[in-house]
């Protein structure tokens, strides 16, 4: 995929409360432009702002619980084309992505505050925009709880969710001696984005892979009550986000490549690049019953990798020698 | 003021939980177009949508307090010009705008999720532009906690607020007998707009009103911890807002014009279809307190009116003679 890839443009910005409070909280964050302009604005907001980093906000407390939120904006020539998607699966998406947010973090939605700027040649397509939408909503259990709708000259869709945790999975909790698990497989989405980019049809699985992800909720509720400690969801590509754990939690991630369940027919390196993927990449001091995971999920987990000490990066290893993913997977601009 | 007032075209949409549910969510709304694709949308999300329809949602308990969380969009063009305001005030005015709606639930903030679509040729307004933000976060106690940004063809601006309130106000709540209360003054900020749409420069005064409106945060929990029940904040015009309020707890709203007080030399029919002022109209069952109100906040606090039983509606008389607020101010089309 090109270094321009929009999708890898797009990145929530969130508060961390981490159990270790020597980072910084823009430290977390990888390279690239999108993340210096963060990272500045976090500078100038000084006391204005909280800690920003993670894939979600952890805000106050309920009882023994943890208030979770995150907002995720999709816009229409940005991160998606008209024509690749159907009004429902554009109103589905937008929700099902800023949702894996709150997968992301361990979290159980308590719902989503729906903004939208609707274009007028838009308004005839807001019934299958919010079907799509309240299909979200029911899938996740996530209900709409308001929103804002205004005009504008492309459909924006700004989509805040909130929930809760017990155990709240940071990026910056990733320590020398866990292993890294990967839910599910990767490369269908980045597959489904080449073949609609260069003008063609995606292949029906990996199209269905692209416009209906499922957030992976119930799933990241048990990563993180069964021993995972930090997560994120695979939104920039594997590669990108494990390096947002590995610069939050100031480690080295190893991944042997071999080892990363890819979508059929999709060559695993190029499965390092593909983003919107929406499945869970945690790292976990102790072995996760993977079995039980997928018994009861009927979605693969899988160890991928380890966790060493190290100035922070990820290397990526297949049959014993370090291999570099595709040129670009961190270029924002 | 014309009747395709782009400021009229906003309004928050979001979830009540009312001490009376006799009431369905969507029928709590005014009337026009954007309200009726509002009801529609509610209508078809069914069991996906929780109750909607007040400045902001109320979602969980917190001990004692409740959980209230509102979004806002401010997009380029619809709800601002940008020869009109600095970007300074730009964000600032974005962010006060949202933090008006937890002020007219009578919630404390708890912090702010930021959603920016910025195009290529704001990037390098970032700076002033944060910083309105941040102004904004600091006045009213409500850090940044998070936020999303992405590109987009026009500036805007999607900032999610959330909060937390003892006594909430609710629009549905309003009951015959209660007395009406409006903060401060109205009209300088239509007349600020009628300036600049007109081509010119509107004075200080009235500009400082329109480009750095003060969320009346303190005074709304003021409000719900000593009498009022039901509020709203004056974005639509007094008169629209009211009307939410009228439809919201069936009942009838009367306005004796010439108590409203209005900025200098704005005529007072006039100033009821002046949006964005983010003054409190409140309903009380008691006698507020007007004077501790004022010596606590340098505020003005005024009874308006009163609330009778009848068919919604807001009736406003001047001299004794019943008067039509200017035409088209309930037009969001």
């Amino acid at each position: 995929m090109s270094t321009d890839d929009p999708f890898r443009r797009r990145r929530a910005i969130e508060m961390r409360t981490p159990r270790d409070t020597r980072f910084q909280p823009h430290t977390a964050l990888g390279e690239g432009a999108e993340f210096d302009a963060i990272r500045r604005m976090i500078e100038r907001w000084g006391p204005a702002a909280r800690r920003i980093g993670d894939d979600a906000a952890v805000i106050t407390t309920l009882g023994e619980r943890s208030l979770i939120a995150s907002t995720d904006t999709s816009v229409e020539n940005v991160h998606f084309k008209r024509e690749w998607l159907t009004p429902a699966e554009i109103g589905y998406r937008a929700a099902a992505s800023a949702l894996s947010d709150l997968a992301a973090m361990g979290a159980k939605p308590l719902g989503m505050l729906v903004a939208m700027g609707i274009p007028e040649g838009w308004r005839r397509h807001l019934d299958p925009l919010s079907d799509g939408i309240g299909e979200a909503a029911m899938t996740a259990d996530a209900p709409v709880l308001g929103g804002d709708m205004s005009r504008s000259s492309e459909l924006t869709l700004t989509i805040t969710v909130l929930g809760t945790a017990r155990d709240v999975l940071y990026r910056t909790s990733a320590r020398p001696g866990d292993s890294v698990y990967l839910t599910g497989n990767i490369g269908a989405s980045g597959a489904a984005l080449s073949a609609f980019r260069s003008g063609g049809q995606p292949s029906p699985l990996s199209r269905a892979k692209f416009v209906r992800p499922v957030p992976r909720i119930r799933e990241g509720v048990w990563l993180a009550e069964n021993g995972a400690v930090s997560a994120i969801d695979v939104s920039d590509g594997l590669a990108a986000d494990l390096r947002h754990i590995a610069c939050a939690s100031r480690v080295v991630i190893n991944v042997d490549v071999g080892t990363i369940p890819v979508f059929e027919g999709v060559d695993s390196i190029h499965a390092l690049a593909s983003g919107e993927e929406y499945e869970i990449a945690c790292t976990s001091p102790t072995d996760l019953d993977v079995e039980a995971f997928e018994r009861r999920f009927n979605v693969p987990l899988t160890r991928i990798g380890s966790v060493t000490r190290g100035e922070p990066d990820v290397v990526f290893t297949q049959n014993g020698s370090v291999v570099e993913p595709p040129a670009g997977y961190l270029h924002f601009e």
